[in-house]
């Protein structure tokens, strides 16, 4: 993974998924906050565990071929761990990322579990969550030995949106359905992936000069940008969120709030169900 | 911003938002305690309202103003980032401190809409306040390098203020409305106010003997110094808390509470309304 | 201790403990889940009690054994501390090993105290545990001078699961009863049984080449296999859960639950009872 | 301070504290639980208040005692802060410990206001008071400096009780009257004290020979030897809290609890009065 591809493309994926969990978490705000307008119809509690199987699933897809990628791409291990004759583990590198998309695997599959049978408690899909980032920032946080100054600072900041991540999802355990942290997930999301390809652009820049991996002056330019990666994630989110809520309004308000009535009660069943641990 | 001037002047800006901050918070609670006195008229929701968005367009205007001072000051980078032909960043420090203002502004910019409209839930204002302390720590933190020893030292104690504030307003995410956090909250700022100062007096001595930067007689002594405006500052807060407090109940006395049948349904609504998260 | 028995027999201890713990939280969220089926029966809080009790019993007990294992097994101190004639103390590592024992049988005694009389708050039993393993990691923690890093390395790991476990355990005190924090607790005591076995496997291989304690390609090996391992502890965490609720709901809908009716009142007044702090 | 008597004066101003607070959290929680005993008399609301205006009181004093005996006791420097002559600080030590004791000070004068007035939150008594602790733990971790290893390292140990007790402090802020958290604040109160006592024998040996300083198996002894104070401190802790609700049960018992109705409606409304915030 030491390419610029590489780490250009779990930036992609956790874009991806910063963007789509802000849709998701203001589609359901919006949508809790008309609720006498007549917005079940638009997520109601089925609806939503719908998507959210379809989002677990996806998530598995990922992972998985995620996975299989390491191993197999050009030049992978191909579930080889040691080379016994050379008395050397084999591309220890791919086996670790394989072993990060395994964390976000398991996560993902017990998520799919959750929402699709009762067997287990509902809040469990943000620990495993919580378990998948922290594993990401526990390999990262030993894979940086030896590197060049600039190399080892540019990864740590990145655990800085890992952990940082790993800790709202373990609030969410006690705090679930809270937008703020929510929110901060999502922008912590969008803050790991556009830094992935800040960090693919300054290690491997694929036209233009190389940094100097030694320079200090480098080391407090990169700081100040991932300070501005931030601002840039909270904006993002920010408007994203502010577009949902006006689209959610000014459906609403097209559509007759008249049959509430019949929904109400249909709707809340499943709600009251579905919040027993 | 390596001066006098330029410790003083974030310095003294904390130490009026210290100020502020305890008038209002101990305002509010000395209103709230005396709510079957007829003190609603003193701060209702409404005029709570009005004056978070004041101060919420006081902070932004002064973020704005620090940002371009800084860029556009005696000195500064004037949006020039990189000089090419030198090879070298411009002016990192400018940049930095142009960054921590811009996190205050848009802490300052969110609180705004959240207490102008209802797009935004309630509690994201302390988020970002929070974000911002925290991106200010963060930023300070990998400012250290290569200074002396004294010199470290006395930024590293900020930086207890910094995070241990960021860390209080993350808390009042959870606990809104907890007095004794936002007091603790105003006791922090006042602590980096009057801090910023002594850094001011430390560093760059106005008139006198220099210090020595290396001897650890100093940072003994400066680390002492630190507990001893942590205390003052708690003396200021509770002082001033007090006063309030005396002010609101005497006034309340003078005025005849037989209005309050007619305040208080006018009064309620606002209130329910707004604690919609 | 500085053997492969010396590893496998704690990590035996915490992998079986890991699996009745499991086995134990999933009957009683089973039966809490299926209450309106009858299966009050399975677990009333009385017949939970009596399994405290047991537990806390055996732990005691093994407890006890390992005290004295450590201070009478061949080349025990047997209780000397001091050597006043060689001017050096006796075995600190036995002593030390006793010491981690020793906090477990308290944990275990103070458990044993809670669950038959009622002198003391319910949830102290949670708070004894946590400190017991708080002690476990200080001392392990301090107890890594002058080895090689490998060696190094893997107690550095096992201090996560450790530490973890301890604060798991101290956020029940707040939270008892919830099943997310049980299950955690589950999976990472048996990461850290399963753990011990590696550490035995890599710093003592019972057949087979010895590793090189200093290779850094084998830390990075290492670090991977941990994330093995709580993925792994995470599986089995999940088979029993739901082997168990299957188990429990099986057995339930053979059973007619029209007793019901007689079970309720009786079941209803040790609970509330206990729930008083 | 660097002297026998030095450690053992706190430490045993720690230790009393912590027997007294036992006492007092064990005698509260005995009455309340035995409330439809009768016992209300023995402990209703105005009386712990009195209990905790002598106890602020008594704190207050010696924490004046203390700080003047720092400043005017043999040797101290009267208030001398800097010597302009030779250019060095006057006795930071003696000046660093008298800023411990204002704190204790502070916290003891805040705590008289909020149980005398009712001007402060009622919260606002253990937000001082883990300010005091975590003032002590932070210049005791710049206190350190050029130390030999054992010494800096029996400090180091006794940073686990003061910021543990800081920690507990603030969490009880949160979860007031949670008699878990009281009971820890107690086991590490008398920890704290018994730990200073340890440090004077070990470092200022009244008779009997010198340790060696740099000798790591004396760290490796000492680290165990905390943890058997921790042991101690909490079967203490245990023996007190069981003996005084035996004593309060036995002494109920004996009075008939008929007046009870007479003192239910007396004693609430105190109650409820305290509990605003």
């Amino acid at each position: 993974m030491g390419s610029f591809k590489g780490h250009a493309l779990p930036g992609s994926f956790f874009l991806v998924a910063g963007l789509w969990w802000t849709v998701k978490f203001s589609l359901w705000r919006a949508t809790r906050r008309n609720k006498n307008m007549g917005s079940t119809r638009l997520a109601s509690r089925s609806s939503q565990r719908r998507l959210e199987v379809i989002e677990s699933a996806a998530a598995l897809f990922f992972s998985l071929v995620g996975m299989l990628a390491e191993q197999f791409a050009a030049g992978g291990p191909r579930f080889r761990l040691y080379d016994a004759a050379g008395k050397h583990w084999e591309l220890l590198m791919n086996w670790q990322h394989a072993t990060m998309y395994l964390f976000f695997g398991l996560a993902a599959a017990a998520s799919l579990v959750i929402h699709t049978t009762d067997a287990a408690p509902l809040a469990l899909d943000r620990l495993v969550l919580a378990v998948a980032f922290f594993n990401e920032g526990f390999i990262f946080f030993y894979h940086l030995h030896g590197r060049s100054l600039l190399d080892v600072h540019v990864h740590q900041l990145l655990l800085y949106a890992v952990f940082g991540e790993a800790l709202v999802a373990f609030l969410e355990v006690f705090h679930r359905g809270n937008v703020v942290l929510e929110l901060l997930r999502c922008t912590l999301t969008l803050l790991q992936g556009s830094w992935f390809w800040q960090i693919g652009f300054v290690l491997y820049p694929p036209r233009g000069p190389e940094w100097d991996l030694d320079d200090h002056s480098n080391v407090m330019f990169v700081t100040m940008c991932f300070s501005w990666h931030l601002a840039s994630a909270m904006l993002a989110v920010s408007a994203l969120h502010w577009a949902v809520s006006c689209v959610v309004r000014s459906r609403l308000r097209r559509t007759p709030p008249m049959e509430m009535g019949l929904l109400k009660p249909r709707d809340q069943d499943p709600e009251s169900e579905d919040e027993v641990l």
